[in-house]
């Protein structure tokens, strides 16, 4: 009986944990499984299946065409054991989770799609090596699918999901868009096409059909704006009103359609996803309050201490005080136990992220009481709490960004480096000094971090760098560009000096989570771009340093090139020689402009599909998730303060916390347990709108069930209450 | 008695029309300034109104430097004439609305120092000009005031406000940019500063902190996208990371942020507007409808007949059935009289566009029947009701277009261009004999009309050119210009056959409007910037013919310009020698790209301005116009069917009408009046989102009194329902 108890609680606590994280992981029920799931959410296995994806994504660096050259053998060996690990985390994944749950999903089919393509693959490339026989390393491309369909890109898949709905939409758009623009050369061929006209180069100008069309692609992305146009404008100035019509409707009028198409269809299926993990985590809250419920009068409840250990199994690390505190929150009338209402918020709360701050006194007050509470201390404290002292700081900093700029090799101004230096280390030591070191480097201390980190790099890299100068007289040129670029951050902290700045600012670093997902599906596009792009493109233009003496070395090696632009521009280096190379071709694709001179002939195909796939759809994306995370942060800015009932409550907690620490409470002010909600945690587009939608949801509805939910249509966004069908 | 009721019956008249037209101009109630009012709103009034504006900011084609130049006689007297069209105008404006009320507007204020600059600064160049001394004609830039500042350009002066209230924001934002942009630029100082790096060029690169800046700059708009890199990264890879980043927080980040600003701020600002108007709106109404009320029971109504007298006095052009379907719409109970609630919806339900379509037989079934019913012309009509009459000329649209791309001056394929025209013309007489022509060509019919009139002036244009080829022997370019571009435009038509396109496309025919209010905008800020750009710029640049043997005609003109990439690039037309090639310019400036090589060195810090006002506020503007009309076009697509209440009156009502028109009832559903709402009309942003608002304000409240309207403070955007302090 009390092992069915423990196991229960087991079992419950996985429930609670899942919900608390989202992880959205349908897990068997039976013990063992469970020991399964914490394993496989075990920070080390996932930091370790993270760790495999990035190395088997940065064998494309090492393989040929490589950066850094290795034997085929070894390449082919960390592969293999990349895979191995894959498969090994997919086998666990089995364990965990139910089988038809398991087959049901496509992302573990494509898994091991993907594992065995790669083993073919890798196998075929390898016997034909033997046999020295070329071939093509196909399978490079399916990589990126590892760091799609694992279960921990859940932002990265959801984003990917997000354009698949979006695609019919904006296939319509872009092919409305492609009649426009197919219309639009038809034109411009039967008003240019007979003139004679002549390019600025003195090529045939707007002859061919195919051509015109691609020019005036190009022109929709700016990238040849007055080019393009002034043949025909030179010859009669009313054709530039062909060109200003044709801007007109397709940069500015399809561009923008196409942005709210996706912005559309990001937000309406972000609403679904987010409708979707609520119903989950309510779900999963209720089979966990299932199976630890007792009847108390004419309901089911959790007694406390049950609930205790429940919460010490999903959240060991949290402090006695902490739990208490959250005990107090689900059972504020202090019955004894916690209903189902509040049981079902356990999830959320554990999400709050609770900074346990005690005011105490300083260190050093403790140590040294005489020496930190003599006159000239308490007169440097308050000198260092004064607005002036910011204000000194803030005149240093731009004094400092003169002589940065200034830098001349003068040893004057080298040695002013060496008084900057020493007056932002006395700053940071007296602010340590004035404050509670604990709380200066806070968690949520986010400029106190960064100015430290800066200082000291910066300081360490000075140091080596004048040590090699007087050692060996001879600046590492690495180094010295890393404290070049550390003095010019330092300044970065004047912004926190202005009120509105910081807050522009906290936007800013709020948003950075949003911005890695789309960082990841950036790189998942790259990849596969850049690994087609070499397969097409390598070797087709090489780079010679600018001294160098070999045939053809200004036509990049490929004689072909004489004289084009692109060989005039020098963008010799633009090329597909190698992985990263070719990530930074991409880059300059994706800014778009020159992205026609630095193409080649038979690649125009390959750019416009980039071009399609980079900047009308994943661009797109980008812009609608800082539009949505910067409208959500400005709702935020606007919504009150907290519901009074809540802080009350945190009141009560503080001085419950006295209390607890028998402290003898001469000055509880400044000594003394303090509980400050971080609220930052709730603040990114996802946990704003999954609490938003979760407010929607009736307690007594207790949602779909898990298959339902996880079949919900993405064309049925708004939620129509199942209440009546579905309340238990 | 009778004469102050009719007095009250006019002045009621007026309220509701402003309302309906959300003329907002609070007028006096004095009979006489009722009867100035309407005449101040009369379209002739208005039109001229606008054709005065029109022609004097159209003045500056003419004026010095000149695109058709006219004797300054000329011109001055043609401003005088505008000058005192508008002084006029201001004066019946006065007469119109309160003394106080008038002074109290800046707008009037704002028109009124226009006109004493403008006839100042007239007045001393003329006089200058006796005297031979040249001045600058600075209050040219003042004339765009009088587009924005007259009360029929509500739109655009709401731009403006919405610009202005955007600007603390957006001035944050910018000011936290100009910072990264410095920092970026002081890091690229110390990293590539003392490289001795040449551009492609072979000019220094990056050794000046200020050209830094201003290369950088260029680089956020991406101009000069992969050559500013392309020093730095030949001379090592990794220095591309830098530029990287650079994009990336500065492209992306800060222009998608400067997006969301303006985005945000003119929702905001949007909302605000609209609940001023719709407060507005109920206030008039109420005024209305106070005057004449009459008590009935315990509530106070207005009678059915003085309600007619007064549609009839508001809308004189309903027909006498429309007039009863509206009356039957407000008094659903036919009572005999309206109530309050009913009578405030007035404004809107006149807003409702009612086509009164009779289906009635063809004119040619009543004129020759026996023919028209006979089996032959049946049989023809069936055929083209048929889906595959579309279908069939659907493929020949498709052949067109070869024939089109083929042209080739050979005999054959014009003789196939007589042929098409010749069927184009068939399909729409056909049409017409099929369907009843005023149907075909009702007021919303777009496709038929746009088909119907480019067909026609093909043909005439056609028939013109060849006329002149026969007797000329000579091909008119102008007229050839426009028959290609109408044959063009002729394909367009097979977008209508797919049921997605015909969406898009209505959303895009939809917006239109809205659009043109920022076409507006985009006029007032090309004028200025082009005045400005001519009184800096004009004659530094010179065009040449390509034949011409000018001295420097390579450097357009000007030796300084020698081997620059304006010369190579053949930019000599891109100048600001006049009004039109100074519009062009500021067009490829606001596309953006190669305006760094547009410009001329002194000119960096015009380019800057004008990048700012047009790029980055405009455009962003006009990008948050389209989103939001995309938004509210795509929420209207899943709104259901108007409510069931009112469909079921409009049944009644055309049973009703069936009655009044005494029809013999043989054949009631070819036969009768039927009336179909074109919802249209309420499809732009301001509609729907004022008849959300209106649906908000209970009845009782009949909001702020117009003084609280006009100063609503824009920073409380969602209302306070001010009802217990103002209901009346």
């Amino acid at each position: 009986m009390a092992e069915a108890a423990s196991q229960d609680l087991l079992l419950a606590a996985a429930f609670v944990s899942d919900a608390q994280y989202n992880r959205n992981i349908p897990f068997k029920t039976s013990p063992e499984a469970v020991r399964l799931y914490y394993l496989y959410n075990h920070w080390i296995m996932r930091t370790a299946a993270y760790f495999f994806i990035f190395l088997n994504l940065s064998l494309a660096l090492f393989e040929e065409p490589a950066v850094y050259p290795l034997p085929f053998l070894v390449t082919s060996v960390v592969e293999v054991l990349c895979l191995l690990v894959f498969f090994g985390r997919l086998t666990h994944f089995a364990k965990v989770t139910p089988r038809n749950v398991f087959w049901k999903d496509t992302k573990n089919i494509c898994i091991m799609v993907a594992i065995l393509l790669s083993l073919t693959d890798l196998a075929i490339y390898g016997v034909l090596r033997i046999y020295n026989v070329r071939s093509i390393r196909w399978s490079r491309i399916v990589r990126p699918i590892f760091l799609v369909n694992f279960a921990e890109s859940r932002q990265i898949r959801r984003a990917f999901r997000s354009i698949r709905n979006t695609l019919p939409e904006i296939t319509y758009v872009f092919l409305l868009f492609m009649f426009s623009l197919l219309m639009f050369s038809l034109m411009a061929l039967k008003l240019f096409g007979e003139r004679n006209l002549l390019t600025a180069e003195g090529l045939p100008y707007f002859r061919n059909y195919l051509e015109i069309v691609f020019d005036l692609y190009v022109l929709v992305t700016t990238a040849n704006s007055p080019d393009v146009m002034m043949p025909a404008f030179d010859f009669s100035s009313w054709y530039a009103l062909f060109f200003i019509g044709f801007v007109i409707v397709n940069t500015y009028i399809f561009m923008s359609l196409f942005l709210a198409v996706v912005y559309n269809n990001y937000r309406k299926h972000l609403k679904n996803e987010i409708r979707k993990l609520a119903y989950m985590k309510r779900r999963k809250m209720i089979e966990a309050f299932n199976l630890l419920k007792e009847e108390e009068g004419a309901q089911f409840v959790v007694r406390e201490a049950r609930w205790k250990q429940l919460v010490k199994l999903v959240a060991p690390d949290t402090s006695n005080s902490h739990r208490e505190l959250l005990l107090r929150i689900s059972d504020d009338e202090q019955k004894g136990f916690i209903d189902k209402k509040s049981f079902v918020q356990l999830a959320d709360l554990l999400n709050i992220q609770v900074i346990t701050l005690k005011i105490r006194s300083h260190p050093l007050g403790q140590w040294m009481p005489r020496v930190y509470q003599s006159a000239v201390s308490q007169f440097l404290r308050s000198m260092v709490r004064h607005r002036g002292f910011v204000w000194t700081y803030d005149v240093i900093i731009l004094i400092n960004a003169i002589f940065i700029a200034l830098d001349e090799e003068t040893p004057y101004i080298s040695y002013a480096e060496w008084v900057f230096l020493a007056l932002y280390i006395i700053e940071i030591l007296l602010k340590v000094y004035t404050y509670e070191p604990r709380a200066f480097f806070g968690k949520n201390q986010f400029w106190n971090w960064f100015d430290t980190l800066i200082i000291f790099a910066a300081l360490t890299a000075t140091i080596l760098n004048t040590t090699l100068k007087s050692t060996t007289k001879y600046n590492s040129q690495q180094i010295l560009d890393i404290v070049f670029i550390l003095r010019v951050l330092r300044l970065i902290r004047i912004v926190d000096s202005i009120q509105r700045f910081r807050a522009i600012m906290n936007t800013l670093i709020n948003i950075v989570p949003t911005m890695l997902t789309f960082g990841g599906l950036t790189l998942v596009v790259y990849c596969v771009f850049a690994i087609i792009g070499m397969e097409l493109f390598h070797g087709k233009i090489q780079f010679f340093p600018a001294n160098s003496n070999a045939p053809h070395a200004l036509e990049c090696g490929n004689p072909a090139l004489k004289d084009s632009l692109f060989a005039r521009g020098k963008y010799c280096k633009n090329n597909f020689n190698n992985f990263a190379s070719s990530f930074i071709v991409l880059m300059e694709l994706t800014v778009v402009n020159q992205w026609h001179d630095i193409l080649l002939q038979p690649a125009k195909l390959y750019f416009i599909a980039f071009h399609i796939v980079m900047v009308i759809i994943i661009v797109n994306i980008f812009v609608s998730f800082i539009l949505e995370a910067f409208f959500v942060e400005y709702s935020l800015e606007k919504t009150p303060p907290p519901p009074p009932q809540e802080g009350s409550l945190l009141d009560n907690m503080e001085s419950t916390e006295h209390d607890l620490e028998g402290d003898s409470g001469a000055k509880p002010p400044s000594k003394g347990l303090v509980f400050k909600i971080a609220s930052k945690r709730y603040r990114t587009v996802d946990a704003l709108l999954q609490r938003m939608f979760e407010a929607e949801i009736p307690l007594e509805d207790e949602g779909p069930s898990f298959e339902e939910i996880l079949n919900l249509a993405p064309t049925a966004p708004v939620p129509s209450h199942p209440t009546s069908e579905s309340a238990a």
